[in-house]
C-alpha cells in the first residue's frame, strides 16, 4: 500500500500529507472549500452534511487554536464533535495508541482529527484501520512533530488562489524558521504540485533543513535577494519553544536580519502579498506596521482555514 | 465614544457593565427574559434564536460555574459553543490579547464571553472590535477583577422584580464582603437605575471600599441597624480567597456579626427576600437556616440567571 | 425509602446500582438498547428522544473513557451536554456537595451523569433529590469508587444476550482483581438477577473480597480449575494503579497464573466468548492471542455500551 490516503478509485480516505496528493484531489479540495465562503469574505454558512456524524478530536498534544478551527468547523458540518485530551486519560492507564484508537472506532467514531508530537503517529492510526476493515473512519493529520500540517498547507493555497488567481506563474518565498516549521514542508509539497514555478526558502543557515533543494526550492540566506519580485511572502513564526541554547537566534538579531519590514516588503513586486501562519511574533518574524497593513492577508487566512477543513471534512465523510 | 456598549440607535452592542445602561434597556433585557422562563420558574423554554451562531467562552481566569450558565444559556438558544481556556493557549506562545481576539473574531465567532482577572478587559475588547470595524462581533463582560460582573446584577434585578414586581418603594440592603465584590457594584449600578430609592450597604470597615455614599446609598457597620425594615437583603460571599492576613477576618467572628441568622432576618420587613451570588459559605455569611428557608429566593436567583443570560445574548445577537 | 431508583409505579427512576433492580427493568433496558443497535453491529442510530434536555456530567474523579461514552450517548439522543470537573470548581471554593447539586438543577438539569471517588454519592444525590422534590432530575452513577458501575454491567449483560440468547444455562467465570473492580460486582449482581445458574469467580486470595459466597458465586483460586467447561469468561483488568507495596503482584507472576492464554481459552467451551471492560493490560492479564482473536467481543462490547448507555438515558427521560 504506497498511499493509504487515497482509496482504489483514487478518492480522498485520510489527509496525512500533502506530499503525494495528486493536484486534482487539491483542486477539489479548494473548490468545496469555496462553495463553503459565502458571499463575504467573513461568512461561512452552516451545513448539515455531517449532521449524525461523530467527529473525535484526539489532542496527544495541546493545541487549543487548531483544536478550536476543528471543532468550529465539525460544528458548521452539523457534526457531533467530541475533545479528547489523550494524554490525560488511557495513555495515563497503559493502554496502547492502537487499543484506544480500536476502542474510540467501537463508539461509532467517523473522524478522528490527530495532534500528536511524533511524525507519522497519524499514519500508523490510518493504517491501523485500514489493516483492520475499520475503512469507514477517516483520519486528519492535525499536525505530526516536525512533519506535517496538511490543512494549513491547504489553506495556505486556498488563499494563494483566491488573491492570485492562477498558480502557473507566480513566485513564492517562505520566510523565516524552516528548520521547526510542518508548515513549510507542507507549503513546498503543496505549491510544486500546483505548479508554482519558483519557490523560493529564506532563512539563517542554522535554521534551514538540508535537502531543500532537492524538493525543487531556491535558498536565500539574504532575505534582500530572496524577496526581489516575488508575488506571495510567507512568514514562519520563530519557533522560540522548540530551540534550545545555542541554536536559538536573539529576537532582535533575528529581525534585524530576517523580520519583514515595510523597506523590505517593498522589494517584492507592488501587489505582493503577506501570510502567516499564526500566532505572529510581533517585531521578531514581521512589524506590526506590516502585520497590521494593506497587503497582509493574515486574518482571512483564518477564516479560509475554517472553510477548508470543512470541505477536508466532508469530502472524507463523502467517500 | 463615550459608550460602547450602545450603536448609535442606542442598541446594546456589548454588555460591559450595568454603569451607564439606560433603564429602558435594562428593562427590555428583564421582559425578553421574561419570556424565557417558562409556565413554571423551573422550566425554560429551549429556542432556535441563535442557530448557526458560534458563541466563544473566553476564560482567561477559571469559573467553571459561570462558563456552566453561559454555556448552558447559548446551548438553549441552539448556538454552537466553544469553550477556550486562554491561559492555557495562545497566551503561553505570546501572542497579544487582540491578535487572538482578531483570529478569534476570523474564525466567525458571533460572541465573545469573556471572563478576565484584569479589569477592564472586556471593555479593552469590545473596543478593538468596534476600531476595527468587526461590529458583528459582541462582547459579553463574565466578570472582570473586581470591576464589574453585570449579568450577575441584572439576574438580581429580576429576581427583585419577580417577587416585589416594583421598584420604585424598596429598601434594598446588600450585606458583607463589599470590597471584593464585583456584584455589589453591579447590583449598586443596577438598582439605583430602576429607580430603587433607598439601597443600603452593611459589612465592616476593613470591607467597605471607599466612595461607597457618592453611588448614592446608606453605609452600616452595624448589621442590625442596617437590616432594619428592609425589603431586599443580598448576602455577598465572604471572598476568602482574594484576602490576605490582617484583612482577612476569622470565620466566626464575621458570623457574629455579619451572618444572617434568623434573629437578624425577623428585623427586615416580614416579608423580605434572601438572595446570595453562590457559592454560599454556610456558617459564614448565612445560617443554614435562612439559606434552607421560606424567605430564600437563592435557588430561583440560579434559575433566572440562565433566562437573563439568554436574553442578553439573543438581544445582542439580534442588534 | 428502600429503593430510590424506582418510583412508586415501579419505573427506573435514577441509576445507582444493578442491585434491588427487578429482572423486568433490567430486560427493558436490553430491548430498548437492542432498537439503537442498527442493522449492522457497527450502526447506532442517531435520535431525537432527548432534545432540548440537559445532560450535566459531574466528574468528581477524572475519567475520560467514561465520560466520552456517556457524552457520545447523550448526543446521539440529541441531548446538550454539559461537562463539568468538579474538583476544579466550585468543590475549591468551599460549597457543599449537596449545593452544587441544587444549583446545577435549578439551571434546569435534567440528568445528572454522576462518577465520584466515594461509594455511594450517586446515591446521596438522588437521596437528596427525592427528599427536595426535584424528582424531574435523573441521576446516573457511572462509578462510584469500588462500589458499583452498572452501565457496565448492563452492557456485558446486552453483549451476552447477544451472542448467547438465553441466560438460563449459562455458566460464567470472572476472572483477576476482583477486589478493586466495581465491574465484577456490578456483573454478580447482574447474572444473578438474570437466571444464570453458576456464576464463578477466579483470582489470587489476596485480589478476592470476602463475603463472595454470600453473593451466591463459587470461588476458584486455580484459573485451570475455574474455566473448565464455561461459556463466558470476564476477565478484569489488574487495577495496579488502586494497589499498594504488598498487595501488588508482579505483572509477570500475575500473567502466569491468571493470565488468559489461547492454551486456557481452549479450557472453556468451544464457543465460549471472551470480554473485558477494558483498558486491557497485554501480556498481564490477557495475552494479545486472546485478546484479537476470534473468540474475543471485546470490542462489541464497547459498541453495545453505547446503545445501552442511550437506552438508561431515554429511559429515564422518559419517566
Amino acid at each position: 500500500m504506497l498511499n493509504p490516503q487515497l482509496n482504489k478509485n483514487g478518492e480522498l480516505q485520510h489527509l496525512l500529507t500533502i506530499e503525494g496528493l495528486p493536484p486534482a484531489v487539491i483542486t477539489n479540495i479548494l473548490d468545496t472549500a469555496s462553495s463553503f465562503v459565502g458571499i463575504s469574505d467573513r461568512d461561512v454558512k452552516k451545513v448539515p452534511l455531517m449532521r449524525g456524524k461523530s467527529v473525535f478530536n484526539l489532542f496527544f498534544e495541546n493545541s487549543t487554536r487548531t483544536r478550536t478551527t476543528f471543532e468550529i468547523a465539525a460544528k458548521r458540518l452539523s457534526a457531533d464533535v467530541i475533545n479528547l485530551n489523550i494524554s490525560a486519560s488511557s495513555a495515563s492507564k497503559g493502554e496502547s495508541l492502537l487499543d484506544t484508537i480500536d476502542n474510540l472506532s467501537a463508539m461509532h467514531a467517523d473522524m478522528f482529527v490527530v495532534r500528536h508530537s511524533q511524525s507519522g503517529a497519524p499514519y500508523l492510526i490510518a493504517k491501523h484501520l485500514i489493516d483492520t476493515k475499520q475503512g469507514h473512519v477517516h483520519v486528519v493529520n492535525a499536525g505530526d512533530g516536525r512533519h506535517a500540517h496538511p490543512t494549513q498547507g491547504l489553506l495556505d493555497m486556498y488563499t494563494i488562489r483566491h488573491y492570485k488567481k492562477d498558480f502557473t506563474n507566480l513566485t513564492v518565498a517562505i520566510v523565516g524558521d524552516i528548520l521547526h516549521s510542518r508548515v513549510a514542508r507542507s507549503d513546498i509539497h503543496a505549491l510544486t504540485t500546483l505548479g508554482v514555478p519558483e519557490v523560493r526558502v529564506i532563512g539563517p543557515r542554522t535554521l534551514l533543513p538540508s535537502g531543500l533543494e532537492q524538493m525543487g526550492v531556491r535558498v536565500f540566506t539574504d532575505m534582500n535577494e530572496g524577496l526581489k519580485g516575488v508575488d506571495v511572502i510567507i512568514m514562519l513564526r520563530l519557533q522560540n519553544e522548540r530551540m534550545t541554547g545555542a541554536l536559538l537566534p536573539s529576537s532582535q538579531e533575528f529581525f534585524k536580519n530576517y523580520g519583514l519590514t515595510q523597506e523590505r516588503l517593498a522589494l517584492a513586486k507592488p501587489d505582493a502579498i503577506v501570510m502567516h501562519p499564526g500566532p505572529m511574533n510581533r517585531g521578531v518574524e514581521i512589524d506590526s506596521a506590516v502585520a497590521d497593513g494593506g497587503q497582509a492577508v493574515i486574518l482571512p487566512q483564518v477564516t479560509f482555514g475554517i472553510a477548508v477543513r470543512m470541505a477536508v471534512m466532508s469530502i472524507l465523510a463523502g467517500n
